[in-house]
């Protein structure tokens, strides 16, 4: 960590300041230049307070030098992480395609919709149980119920699910679900994260809609240092000013946690746009930028669909996207 | 509901979608513009999916007329909700002091505070057992150990407490507490809310980082319609472009609020600025702007607390600061 | 435009506001629903005040249902806009390439990168001669010499000059230039583009930082209602709460210009990131989703470049992403 | 400036970075640090490329730590600023009420509204002559009649008047004008900020949208740095996601460019809100968190007003806005 002091800081307050941090077991390396002092402070500065020493009115900013996300950190792990989900595989070079409706209804809708993205190429199937809402007065998911017509599915096609979990006091549901999806809204519900570096599954964890990158690790960190390194983490739009769409996709996020960690990256174009023929563009854009995995929404009725058909995609249009992607990676390699 | 069509639409493709929304119960009042044709909605349409609608090909814009937070709505109860906790009143004119440390740390750290914010004012003792923190590695809180710091400071002082709940599996811890703080990052936490409205015990509901003040409403909305009428709304700063504090307070939420709900509004400058010579000028801002009541963090030793110590303020910071609030409420009257 | 009323206005209020707009020569269809009241108005609404009607106390909310933009706007000219600059076409199917340094330093740099980048497939050569600065203690352009090396450089390559201008004292200069660029914080400088209107050559408008897509179009509209329809549309990231990059690259943006204006929309990687490296991935992007070209800028020697050699490609960078972009061109088709 | 290193960069590596530093004319001090390097810069680097240097791929971080806004800094100038307007003061313990309308009308409506302003206690009257608009086809303003309709009213009331500059070829307009303002859109016209800094008259520098306080910053420097300190800042609403207001007022803003800065902040609630009830409340707060004055808009017959109609005070209304400013100064004393 690195502290600048204020100029015309007197040589008493500067030696308080000295002694604290040496009180705290570090080592204090000071530097004196034209106009400020620099302190460097050498050994374990991780429990230190970064604000508070901020705060200070003889401090003019403060710097952490060392990542305190070590377990997501490419610098202590340089190899890409892959992850193996049945038959599939995400990241270190491998890319997966996951479809299916924002949230299942009825066994014959999320049958065929199964049915029709495997004809089209998709790896994973994906599909809501457990839907969080803004409004209490909206459809909510069929819960257990959902879980079920999933695995139905599965079993029908061969396809392993993603669906998403909102608390901890359902997890005995998901015992045999194949990755478990954390939502934008739940990106920071430490409590969820740490139960799910124990449950050991792999997760899906997708950025919160005003969450940095840094924030978005921390999150992944809470999973990893809890014993589970199988972490799957997602893009799916932040939150701005722009008013045109729902979100705003952040595609610099895909090479950017590339350079950060080395798990691998999925992005989600349906949520982040809202409008399905927005989703094909954006889909092909993130492939084009080296995202390890599309995942987007499907319906096989998207009028008749109980939430979120505005930016669902029909099988067909699914079908042309996918040939699609596929040649973009080929063109990018 | 309001659907704008795009001009040049065929008749033809007119009547499929009159058909469509006749078939979901509702009545259909056509209007035909210079450029446009406008449909007015009649009936329920509460779970008519807006943005499908909005997708259409043929549709230009849909807007909703009757809002979704009829718990919340100041439209359908126009008087203002005045919360009781032990002898303090919030809302409807009364106004209310919340201060108290971050985190309980240690009995003497708690009572210390508790005895002194009493002394200068407040009305309520704050002070966090389950700390939400970004990083796995930081302090987390005393949890049980610190619920039981805080009704001992109670007892001695007899101030109230208010104490931040992360997850429903704590919820048992509760019983005995005042006022249940719902943090920033789990205002979406509907699973929480759900519970909470069931639970009874007034509800401080932080907004989150980038939430609107729509979803907000509709996250009280979620403790109202479940049983629960007692919910402190809290603006506690959000996340923009700026970058010299942490966050930027909006205080022109506190006005906009009151127009919207009969619900009362607290300000949380400590929060929001994140350091505590920030706190006393946005402080007397939220009381002057119509604020129910302010909420600070107050540490008898900042410069040693386990968190947050640079937004704390010291007890003789506070007792001017206090002074000033009433000064300034005085002068608004 | 449509006006909902709140619900229990008393009728004497209703009558009171349908005679003004009445005498604002507007023709006024009521609709009464089951809790507001719906105000159709018919007629030209342009100069009506949108926002002093919806401060009214009777009035929920209003919207406005004609665009504003007429000349950008799709619906009033639904086909694709092709923009001609010497051989170089752009928009209506055909693709740009425009790159050059940040800033004209000297001849021989200058002249070295336009003949690279032509070399690699460049359809245009970009390079300041004015260049706005946050501080007005950095390097500003070289102002009269760079526009002159910028002809050499054409001379020698034949290559079309795009270059910035930032006041229309400056005019007189850009007689011989190709495209004016419109830098993204002169975006709503209108006293400027109302003369690049009369002036007539096509313009290279940047969208600002923190603008609309309504905002864009309607400085586009100043150009264009100015007499000059030769507008490139151009996004380059805006601001946002993301702090890992410059800017964030709102790529969502270029399907939704081309759904509501037919003008040609580049892509500028290099300004949105602010990282070299960055650049390659998020120009592919930009292509997959359909831009009808990208802008980046190139250096012969960036360690030494006077300005934001930090995002600048060298030659051969350049020349294999050239290549790429042409594939991932292909791969949509 | 600091320059931190990755972990295990080769010594290689190092010292040509290090000798390239030393040939900018820059003294290097290095320190060893348990896994980083950290170079330290002497001597002038306001002229390093730190976007650059931070781009290197052995480089980790940079930090530049003496601030380039030398002029506007209070750490070169601790004193507040005062700037004299005929018999008005601002800045360094005095208040200024700044009102009038949005733009000037006719000789009655600019009259009427500064005797209401003056009588209410206004020191400045506030009018526009010249309109930035979003729109090429809203009303852009009387423009030279403008100005003499200002004279006019200076003449009957003796409040000096504060009007907007939009370029630099209006300004012999100006010759007589007592405080020209730089609207938001136009705060970095650097073009026009330099011409403002030799033209000597005050000026009012609105913060841009989408701003940082560096940036707002750096454009008073653009005017100090050419010789005319008489710089009044003004907070004025950014943008952010937050879609119930027009802008988001960022009064955290007034406290801490006091810290950094020796100018004066005043801060205008009308543009902030866009709705005339929110003005008083904001308005308020400003004066309680320590603003130097208040801009507001005043209109002596709102619903006919050209522009921001929806935004202005009634004369009345301001008055008792007035009264409570001066209770709420008194209180904070």
């Amino acid at each position: 960590m690195i502290v600048v002091l204020k100029s015309n800081v007197p040589e008493e307050k500067k030696e308080q300041l000295t002694e604290w941090l040496k009180e705290m077991g570090l080592g204090v390396h000071v530097s004196n230049g034209s106009y400020h002092t620099v302190l460097g402070l050498i050994g374990d500065t991780s429990r230190l307070d970064m604000d508070l020493i901020a705060s200070l009115d003889i401090v003019e900013s403060v710097k952490r030098v060392s990542e305190t996300f070590k377990c997501c950190s490419r610098m202590f792990h340089p190899e890409d992480t892959e992850i193996r989900i049945g038959d599939a595989k995400i990241g270190n070079g491998s890319f997966v395609l996951i479809a299916g409706p924002c949230s299942v209804e009825t066994e014959e809708q999320i049958v065929e919709t199964a049915r029709a993205v495997k004809a089209s190429g998709a790896h994973l199937l994906r599909g809501g149980a457990f839907k969080p809402r803004t409004s209490p007065y909206d459809f909510q998911g069929l819960h257990e119920k959902g879980i079920e017509l999933l695995k139905t599915a599965r079993k029908e096609t061969g396809l392993p699910i993603v669906t998403e979990i909102m608390s901890r006091a359902d997890l005995p549901l998901f015992e045999d679900i194949d990755v478990l999806q954390v939502g934008a809204r739940n990106m920071q519900n430490f409590d969820l994260l740490k139960e799910l570096g124990h449950f050991g599954k792999p997760v899906l964890l997708k950025r919160g809609l005003a969450n940095t990158l840094k924030e978005l690790l921390m999150s992944a960190e809470y999973i990893l240092a809890n014993g589970n390194g199988n972490v799957i983490l997602c893009e799916r739009g932040i939150r701005t000013f722009s008013d045109y769409l729902r979100n705003t996709l952040d595609l610099s996020a895909v090479p950017m946690l590339h350079e950060l960690t080395h798990l691998p990256v999925v992005v989600d174009p349906s949520h982040a746009t809202g409008i399905s023929r927005m989703v094909p563009p954006m889909a092909l854009a993130a492939a084009a930028c080296g995202a390890d995995g599309i995942m987007v929404e499907v319906h096989n009725d998207p009028l008749h669909a109980k939430c979120d058909g505005a930016q669902s995609l029909r099988p067909e249009e699914f079908d042309a996207l996918a040939k699609k992607i596929r040649a973009v990676r080929e063109a990018i390699k």
